[in-house]
């Protein structure tokens, strides 16, 4: 994970966590999507300010690796890089790790697509997006 | 329970149990949103139904009394009964219990208003779903 | 609301909004439990510091007002009191409102029972708790 | 999908549609999640009945491709195969299409990993589980 990887922390929460005593495996990818938002304010000024200028993303296909558990009231560090930036999609590849001591908890992949917000339909990358999103290329 | 009231069954999944093994307590109101989403089908052929007709109920007030546990892959039994029907707004009550042996699990009333789909404004409850509720009430 | 409430702010997260572009009302009960894992975190050192010394709070009854809408990613600020403090039952007031404007969200107050955590069953609200609540409680 | 495949089918509920209108995307794991529930209903009396037996199943890896949004109140149907049957691990392949007209909504892959229910170490697939699922796998 480079230095230009942005990062996102969250604390698990009890209704996240199953009968097993760790986090639900379909949860990691709502995390992914807070560490989204979050990034989205980071270099936009937020999700709202995507979707006033025109355009919008949709998760078009995401990939999970579970590592270790995370449980109920640990902190949680995910690490959120460019992995891929093409034409009309992006793929985010967000390491998850316990913040205490640095375990392994899940690597989300997401591959979005563009697209404008009125039809729906692909759309380039927007320039004023590409900037960004370049400097967080993973090395 | 009077004899007028509806039923809707639903299983318990995985991931709304927590780590006491049991179902975690905010899904009771998400319970009470699926049997009225039944019931709408039921009594006016569906939600989506009553929104063409312009008009939608939204969550007012609701009130939850826990009465014992439910656990994984158990089958509940929503019975639902109409507790008060006013000008604008309805009082819907929700008896879960234990379809296997009808132990108590949880009372869920919810208070519902009518509004105005385009304008979210306070509206009467229309006749065409007065009739329907009224035979619902609770003796 | 006194001086002596405990205050947890969150942010509103997509995935808890819902077509109506609003925070679902089950939510609700979830974030009164985030503010309590807060507010142990505050008052007890964490609810795990609680389980070890033996035991837990179980959720009796939720009574929920919903005043205004809440929308994805305001800020919510949730200021919790103790409205009650019974011998072996209390009752927490959250307070939901938007943290920008103070404009009023929900009100939600949980009737928690203390039990033993190896046997479930109702015992008092131990003497190491029973002192920072009252200080907590609402005026 | 070969004539061997298993069927669940459930209907999107409110609270699992987004500000878009649609499924959130995390709901799909869960989706596949309920599926494995009744698939083991089906095939073994339960999940509770594989845990009687001293092993589990966790998820070690998943990925879902997005192929049509789904909406509130539509049904799903999920069919369900064995993509691979290895050692200690199983893929369970879940192609979710639009019950009404059979529109492809999502393919969601799971790889599972057997394990020893008390020491969560991994355990070579039961023989009495190997069968019915080795009957299960796609052509």
């Amino acid at each position: 994970m480079g230095e230009a990887a942005f990062e996102h922390r969250l604390r698990v929460r009890y209704a996240e966590c199953d009968p097993q005593g760790v986090v639900f495996n379909a949860h990691y990818l709502a995390f992914a999507d807070h560490a989204l938002t979050e990034l989205w304010r980071e270099l936009f000024g937020g999700y709202a300010a995507m979707l006033e200028r025109g355009v919008d993303v949709v998760v078009a296909e995401a990939h999970v690796r579970f590592r270790g558990p995370a449980r109920f009231d640990e902190e949680l560090r995910i690490a959120v890089a460019v992995a891929h930036l093409g034409t009309t999609s992006m793929t985010l590849r967000n390491e998850i790790t316990r913040a205490g001591d640095g375990a392994p908890v899940a690597e989300v992949e997401v591959r979005y697509v563009w697209v404008e917000r009125a039809t729906g339909a692909k759309t380039p990358v927007p320039e004023w997006a590409r900037g960004p999103l370049s400097r967080m290329r993973s090395a």
